[in-house]
Formats: structure tokens, sequence, C-alpha cells
């Protein structure tokens, strides 16, 4: 019979391989006859909550789940244990520090350890529940790839193969009818599903919160693809990204602890600037949203995601707290959750894929 | 040496399956000795343009445009025999008839007949044209699937896997995040695409043009599919649906002899109405946009498109002139373009489909 | 509180789909108040074993079944109530009859009526349970669509789209290795897979065992589509497929009531007989097997097994018992079990597909 | 006018990406003003034929290529400079060494540099050629990824991702059917399609060359996935695997220059072996065969293969000849020929892959 315990959570917004982490904690927890899996509800309320709602994770309950988007333990950006949002007696709402009770509770509750899936706002908790003593492990989350500490993590390949399965759908569209064709992906400040799914998907433009983008520059591209008004053109761009001199649109609108993703901005705005300037093609957009995160995750991101989950369970084993697993090629490590959380990662004036972009004139500016 | 000579051409909005019907005449007429198949650039415009915009096509020209979406033939909605734009003095635009020059100069180019791939816009011209002595066949092409003389038209059905997609990716965050999810799909006056990718999908709640919708009643299956906040659910929405007593919004913009299609109507204006009424949940919503239409046509549509191109060569070559042919299961048939222009395919009350919709209690209504 | 009972059960080899038709019984029966669905596990089997298997399907059960292939409920072609399997004294085998027993349990059991999901032989077992008095309505499945009552079963399309994938995947190989490549897919006694995803995948020659093929005639066209060595050719042929006046090769063993799939038959042999005859490309061949009948079902199918689900159970709260439920386009009808296992769907000299194969040149004889 | 001229060629077997590196030089070159790139067809045999097989390729001819497999350019195993095949007069068949001479024309030709896409054996030639002084830059090409000095190559994760694919299609037939599956992929010495495609689709088993296998433990672990003759296992295993003290089978027979693929030793062997020691579950296998090595190559590899031709154009410019282009994370490098030819990349028992497969109780061994 099982004598320790550890639980899993997942939290911010979801992303294909979250499910495989799961498993890849169950399944390698499987191999010790002393330790038991449980999962708690939509990130740490499930604990918070009264009734209690946690589950018991074995490998009947994660059977299937390395198909599978979403996860099956929920998730949320509402709540947790620093910022529990009470409603006060005038009906305003205001937040409460629950931490230390959490983890008297985790303490009753038997939980040896605790694994924590999520993105910075979760790992930030993270590094905050072990500063007090918790026995915490991260695996971290960003479908964006924007974390500097890892080299890749799960979820974004997935997310750029469906956008360069967006563009070959776009492409026969735009050459058929001779079309300037807008692509909105996701990258609110680091532009590397755009830069990937780009060269990919063998788009002609690409814009990234990274490189301010000369408007002039892209209608002189669009130009030299037509020829007596036949041709086509295909341009992503990042949700992040910005004309030299301009502000992001569709900026991110908060409310208490959640994060609005507002659709549409930037490639609509992009069309009709350029037809502002003189654009006479037909000129569309197509904006991916939530399509991008979803579905079943590539070969590539259920290994990864599953290499995360078993590691994370070893950790723990070997009382490697404060520590989040991470990948740098060829190995996965360990960092501490004091460092995971301070640098973003984005690209960079000599990064190698940017230089590619550039070789292939797609990316333009110094 | 061929001594006969066919001329084919695409018009309208592109649609996966063309290059698979211009293959199957292409591949039809190559068993014939004495055939010789030729393409019109740009619908008719290219025999209208000067210099004249033909191309010849032999079996090399057509390998490999099974897998291909668009037309290469390319495609346009604007000019055509009988509307074609001149520019009068004063800078505004005027159209001519120019049918009459058109049909002597393919009598001069030494084309026999003409197979006309495009919707109902197109066979209107292919009657105009026929009732003018050309010879000429049509191809039905709808991705709405809403021509009443024809069971099925090619890229409906990739249509509907593309939209049946997109919820099996929607399904997974919804769940995970408690959401309520709506993705509006193809289908301004019938409900086609949504209704058959809504049963494929497991939406939860499908709103078609045909059947106005009762907000009260979708936020009453909303709140039954959530208990205590937690739940989730998908509704598929055409862009043509209107709630009961209300309008269509987005709807398409014309310019001479020209449709745009305005994204994002419907499912923001669900979206809206429902928070107004007093839904809680977190609700989202995706377009699909030209996503539909594009990509590698399903083996389905591969097949009735290469079947329209084979049986309307034959047409030809049985001088079969004003006819269209379709689907009418189990055979391939010919209707008089007469008849094939006049009356849409929409969903009606005892639709067998809709039965089934009803059945699992997705469709309301009576 | 649920009054009345219906038992579901599916038998035969597996199909995608069959999980679909369970959820569209469930979510119809759901819309009763006065309903229960049971599942029985591994066709009658589960009723017949003690102890007994069986599941309530709710709801909740069938949460995320159409995506998903195989079934739920297990599947055998051993065992049954006409012919349960018993070991003598002496080691050796024997079968009995325990329909009568069986019919008086599932009456103990509450069971008002039964809905058998399965092929040929399943129906027969339906049919002889019916003439015994039991409540039972079939649904039927065969992945080769060689049920002459329905135009199409569930299953068939996404197999021909795996096949057509396949043929996809091959040419591009072929091409760049000047190969001769044969793709072995289903069909024992009837070709439609054959045929279906030789016109989708664009294939240069397809063997179906209705027209036995002329190996001289294979040549010819493979060399025909060679210049100078340079060149390739794509031949689909089905398992059941034969030369004129040859047999069947790789035919079925069959022990008590079970099936063997035997791989590698006809297209190994196709391979050698070419090469002994004198054609000097080189030649691979290629065997789906099991790959043809696994994965996510296609939308046209997820849509017509879920309106069997429907109908299946409206069949049975309508007491429409002895019938099986058939697509009968435009319709759902439902045919006596008598009837629907009688004659078998082949493909006929006048029939539209073949008609189309011809004129491609992809199908030779008469 | 260009005054340059570059001459790529592929040779070996077909790859994913193959075309996606062509298009990565040519759209590289195109924003220099001064170069030209031409193909050879055939790997090197386009230069020595009579007449001489080249092509210009321009943007136009490498349009749509990212998504399209195999290599438009053709591919070879056959002939080369250093192996030209004579016919001698007695009907047998010599090789002559024709690379002085082909050198000579390549200069004749205008060529100043070569760009050679191919695999271990291709980069020899290439670095034979480059010690006879030829302008030459290697491009490496194994699907295996068993090439030591890059860390991966183009080709790769898409076999890995049609892998995982197959073992999601089969582990429902599985599961329904309570059968063993075994799988065999590619990988004669090195085990990575195996090992990574096992983690990815969650197989039971993964035997691999590198690890000569037990059978008895694969039984151990076959009967503990079944309770009560209940339940499935997926077995992954790699054409090249062996059991303990056994032999490989199914070894590949090799004519003059020439290597032929045998499918289906080692998976229908083990389905025998495993009959042999009394496993009675159903066993079925499964051979993907060429399957692995079409289709539209993944995103990964798009990108990949593209910044290899980007990067191999590059090293032409700057005159960086007898290096072959290689991905050590996180930059695309140049390694010297000569040593990228010395050793192979296996499976090492420190592997971190090897680890997390272990970890999840798939491989045994130490």
């Amino acid at each position: 019979m099982a004598t320790k315990r550890v639980m899993v959570l997942t939290g911010g917004g979801d992303c294909p391989g979250l499910n495989a982490v799961i498993r890849g904690i169950v399944k390698r927890a499987s191999l010790e006859k002393d330790w038991e899996v449980i999962g708690c509800i939509e990130s740490f309320n499930g604990v918070l909550r009264e009734p209690t709602e946690i589950v018991v994770l074995d490998e009947k309950s994660v059977a299937g789940l390395l198909v599978e988007g979403g996860t099956i333990l929920g998730t949320t950006n509402k709540g947790g244990p620093f910022a529990w949002p009470i409603k006060n007696h005038d009906g305003t709402w205001t937040t409460v520090d629950r931490s230390d009770e959490m983890i008297r509770k985790l303490q009753y509750m038997g939980v040896d350890a605790v694994i924590n899936i999520g993105g910075d706002g979760s790992q930030r908790i993270s590094l905050a529940l072990s500063q007090k003593g918790l026995n915490i492990v991260g695996v971290p989350k960003t479908i964006d790839n924007d974390l500097s500490l890892t080299d890749y993590t799960f979820g974004f390949q997935t997310a750029v193969q469906i956008c360069t399965e967006a563009i070959d759908k776009l492409v026969t569209t735009a050459a058929s009818h001779n079309r300037v064709f807008i692509l909105e992906v996701m990258g609110r400040d680091a532009g590397w599903i755009a830069l990937h799914s780009a060269i990919a998907g063998g788009a002609d433009v690409c814009l990234i919160p990274e490189i301010p983008y000369d408007i002039e520059k892209v209608k002189e591209k669009i130009e030299a693809r037509y020829t007596n008004r036949r041709g086509f053109c295909n341009i992503v761009i990042a949700e992040g990204a910005k004309p030299i001199g301009g502000e992001v649109v569709g900026k991110a609108s908060t409310e208490v602890g959640y994060q609005h993703i507002r659709l549409g901005g930037v490639a609509e705005k992009l069309a009709a600037d350029l037809k502002n300037i003189g654009v006479e093609h037909d000129i569309r957009y197509t904006l991916l949203g939530h399509l991008q995160r979803g579905g079943i995750p590539t070969a590539y991101d259920r290994i990864l995601a599953t290499e995360f989950g078993v590691r994370a369970f070893e950790f723990v084993k070997e009382g490697r707290f404060g520590e989040m697993v991470a990948y740098r090629h060829p190995e996965i490590i360990g960092v501490p959750l004091a460092e995971a959380v301070s640098k973003p990662n984005l690209v960079t004036p000599d990064n190698r894929l940017l230089h590619t972009a550039k070789g292939l004139g797609i990316v333009f500016g110094d």
C-alpha cells in the first residue's frame, strides 16, 4: 500500500500535452510501490474549496490521455492560495492570502509533495510556496515558448503545426483568387509561433513583436509578388506585432487575476492600413484563436510532455524540491524556481531562425 | 492529332475539388484520340481579355492535382461576358454585354464546347450562353450544398470535415476551462454545414438560417450543461442564423458583381446577447472563415469531383449540351441548365438530418 | 426513474463509428424519461458469462466517444448464444445452443429490447433471436460496404480516407524512385474500398474481386507509364482480387466461429507475377492491414453512425422489432432482418463508380 | 544575369523534406543577383548520362514544394561517379570510376559549386570529390536519425509522427479485441524511430536494435497487462531488433550499390516466438514500410530542411567547401565531410529518451 502521496495540478491556459505530463507522472510513479498520485481540480482551487476536489490518479485514469488536448484536472487563472477572492459586505471583491492555511491542509491530507504544471504565473506561486517550505516541483507550460530556461515547452510544436496547416489551407485560395491573406497567430511578446509557422508554411511576410514593422516594406514585398495584378501574398502576423512607432492593438484587458484574449486586433488593422497606403489587391484576414491550443498533440509534444512528467516525479522521489524541470538540449535538467520565473525568451537579433527567415526574404529590418 | 477542342473554366469562390474536376475531364479526354482540352484563366475573362489567357491541359498538367485545393485556372466573381466592366470618361464604371463577341471568338479559336464549373451565378451565365447557341455543359459548385438538383456537391464534405475537426479542437479547451464556445461556420442561406458538423463534432447547440433561434432556449440548454458552474457547452452557428424576429448580421456587402464575406457577425453577436440575458459562464467564439474552403479535399470530394469531371466530358462527347451534371443517388445524371438555376436546397422541416439533430437535443424549435 | 431498459452490444470486427452508434442511442434515449440504456460486453457473451458483464450507459459514459475508434463494449467473433463453446472430457471442444436460456436471462434482468450492432453474422443471430420472440433491432456494420440493403455503412468512408492518404504518401516515393507501388486494401468479396480509394488517390490501376484481372494488361499499363525507364505506377489491389483463371490467395483460415485475416497474399503475389512476365522496374508493395479499421472516424461516418444510433433507439421506442436500420438515400429506413442477411453488395458491371474508373483508364475488362 | 552556378542533387532513399531543402537553396539564392541554381537528375547520374539531365531551378519551379514528399530531382542508389556500371562483352557487369571525367564536365558546364543532399553513402562520395578538388557542400539526409554529427535530420520527426498515428489507430482495435499488436517500424541499426514513437504513442513495449530483447520479459509484460484474458498490449519493434543471442531477421540483401528493404521480418518472427513460448492472446502485426517515408513533412521537418537549404547555399557563397551543414542545437553549423561520415548515432545507455522509456516501463534491460 502506498505510503507517500504526490499531488499534481495544472494552472493557466490549456495547452496540448498537459494530459501527457499527468500521464507521465502517473506511469513513472506506478513503477514505485510506495507512491500514490492524486490530482487537484482547477489548479490549487480544488484544495482551497470546500468540499475539497481531489481525484486519485492511477494507470486506469490516465489511459488514452496522450491523444487528448486540454487537462483532465481542469485549469483556471482565477483564485489561488495567495489571492483568494472574498466578497465584501458591500458587494465588492477583495482577495486574501490563504497560503499558510493551504500548506497546513496539504499536511493534514498527507500530501508529501506537489507538482505544479503551469506558466510563469503558476511558477511564481510555486516559488512562493516553496519559500514557505512546501515540497514543490514545477513543470513549465507556455504555448508561446517564451520561457528562457527551457529550450522548448510542450504544446508549442503543436501550435506551430496547426498554424502551418492553416497556411497550407489558405495558400491555394490566395493563389486562385490573387489575394493577400493575413493570418494572425499567438504571440503577445514572443514571435516564435509566427516565425516557425511562417517558415514552415512558406509565408511571404512574417511580422513579430520583437521587430516593429515598416508597413511600406510590407507593401513593397506584396507588390513584388504581383505581376499585372496577378499573384498572391501570405502574411503571418503575431498578435503582439506592431508597426514602427505604433502601439500593440487588441491588448489584453485584465480583470482580477484574469486575462481576456482579444481577437482580431492586428490582422484587421494591418489589412486596413495596407488599404490606406494604396494596396489595391483583395485582402483577407483569418484568426486562428483558440484553434491553436486545442487538439491532439504532435508526437514531439507528447514525448516532451511525457519526459517532463517522468522527470518531475523523479525529482519528487529524489527530494529535489524548489526546482522546475526544463529541457536544455540534450538533457532534461532542473532549474531553481527562483531563476525560472525571471526572464522571458524572445527572438533575438542573432537567432538562428531569424537568420533563416531573413535568408528567405520574409523578415525585414535589421 | 486532336481535331476537337473543349474549353474548361472555373468561376466563383474556390472550393476543394475544383482541380479534381479539371483532372477528371482531362483524364477522360485522354482516352479519346481526337479531343484536346484547354483551360480559360479566371472564368471567361481569359477569353475576353487581350492578350487571351488560355492554357493547354494535358495529363502532365493535371498530375498531382487531386490533393490540391483551389483551382489551377484561377477564378473570379468579376467581369464575365454579360457584364464586362468599362471605365467611363468621367471615371465611373459601367458594364457591357460582350457575349456575342465571345461566342464568335470561341468559334474562331476552334472551341467546340465549353465546360463551366461554377455556382449558381456561373450556371446562369451558362444558361444564357447556351440559349445563344454555345455548346456548354455545367458542373455545379457550391461549398454550402445549397443547390437542389444535386444531392451533394464536391467541397461540402471537406468543409464539414474541417468544421468537425475544429469542434474536436475546441471541446478539450472548453471542458478544461468550463467555457461556452461558439463556432461560426459557412452557410448564409442553408444550414447544411452547421447541421452536419454539429452532429459530427458532438456540439450541444446548432443554429441554422432555416430555423430562427430562441435565445432563451439556448441559455436554457447552456445552463442545463453546467452544475455548480462546472461544465461546458459547444455551439455551432451558421453565418446566416438569426434570432426569432431578428435580422441576419454580418450581411454581405456587394460591389459591382462582387461579394465580400464579412467575418464575425453572428458568433460575436450571440456571445454578447447571451451575456446580456445573464449567462455568466466564460464565453468565447471562433470563426473558421477561409480555412473552411482550403486544403486537401477529402476522399469523398475527390471522388465526386472526379465523377463530375469524367461525366462532363462524356456529355460533351455525346453532344448533351445545355445540361448540368448532377449527383442524384445512385447515379450521376444530367439536368437542364434552365432547371438547375431555379431553386435552392435548404434544410426542410422533414429533413432526416434535422430529425437526428432534434433526437440529439441540439436543435430546438418545431 | 427509468422503467424500461434497452441493451446494446457490438459484434464482429471493430469498425470506426461503433462508439458513435452507442453514443447516438444513449443521447437519444436521454431525451426520454423512462428509458435506461445498458451495454453488454463482448457481443452477447457478457450476458452468457458468469459473472454477467453489463455496464450502465449514460451521457457521462459516452462523452468524447465520437472521436474514438473501436468499441467501448468490446467485441468478439467467438461464442454467442447459438454456439457456446464447451470443453469435452477428452479435451476437445463442442458448442451448445444457449439461446433460450439467454432470452430467459434477459427477461429476468428486465431487458425490454436489444440493439445488436454487427455484421452479417451478427444479424443472422439477431434474426434467429427475433424469431424466438426477442425484441431486437439490428444496426448494420461492415467496413467493406458489402451489405446490399443499405447504401452505405459507417466506417467505410474512414477506411477509404485512410487508403487514399496512404496512396498520397506512396506517390511521391514512387515518382522519386521510378517505382511500381502495389497497395493492398481490404475487400475479400467486394471491391468498394479499392475502387473508391483508387479513384480518390489517383491510382493508375485498380484490381477488384469482381473483375478477375489480365496480368498482361496490367503490365501494358505499367509500361505505358514509363518512358526510357523513367516513370511510376500505383496499383491498388483488393485482398480478394485474383487473376483470370486464378485463385484468391491469402484466403481466410477458419477456426470455430473465428476468422483469421492473412496479410500479404495478393500484393506479394502480384509483384512476383509481374517480375515473372518481364516487368523490370523496381516493384514494392505495402499492406495497410489493421490500420484501415482504426483511428478517428471521418465526419461522414460519425454522422451516419449517429443517425443509425438515434434511429435504432426510436425503432425500439416504436416497437419496430425484427428490423434493421438502413440508409437508403435520402432516408434512414428499416428493413426486415430476414431480408437484411440475404444478399451481398458487390460492384456490378453497370455501377457508376466502375464507369468512372473505366473512364479514367484504371479498370480494364468488360 | 547570373554569373555563378550552383548545382543541387539528391541521393539515396527519399525522405520528407528533400524538396524543402531544394526550395530553401533556391529561395536563398534568389536574394543574390549573381547566382543561378540548377538541379541534377537522379543524384550525379544526370551529369554522367548522355544526354545530360539538368533543370534550371528558379522560384517558380520550387513553388508549393514545402508540402511535397519525395524529391523533384529524383533519386537513386545506383551508379554515381565512382562506380558507373558498364556491361561487359560477356553480359556481366562491372563498374568504372568516372569521377575525373565528371569534374571536368562540371567545369565545362560552368558549375562553380555542388550541394549534395544525401545520406552516409552520398557524403562519402562528397568527401571523395572534395578531395579531388570539387567545390562541394553536403546536406545530411537520414530518416533514421543515425548520423552522429547532427542532432536531428529532416524527415525523422515526420516518420515518428506517422508511426505514432499508426499506434493511435491500432490501440482502439487492440483494446476492443483484447489483442497484442506488434508494429514494425524503420531502424536497422538505430532505434530512434521506435523509441520516439513508442513513447509518443503510449506503447507498452519497445524493442530496439541497441538492446537485444529477452522474450520472456516481453511475455511477462504482456501477461501483466491482461486480467482474466481481458486486456491488450502494443509492441513497437524496430526492424533491426533481435532477441538476446539471436540474429537480425529480414536483413537487407545487396546487389551492386543497391539495397533491398525486406518487409516483415521481425514482427512476424516475434509473433511466432511469442506463440511458441505460450502467449495465448490473439497476436497481430502490422508493417508500416514505405508509408513511413512518404507524405507531407511536419512543420518541424519543413523548418529544419529549409534551414539546411538556406545555410548550404550560404556555405557555397562563403566558400566553405568540404563541409556538411549540421544541426547542433541551438545552431546550424558546418562539420568537415571527413568527420561527417565517420560514426553512427545509436541509442546509448545514458540516453535521455531511453531513461524516459525505462521510467515508463516499456524498455527492459540494463
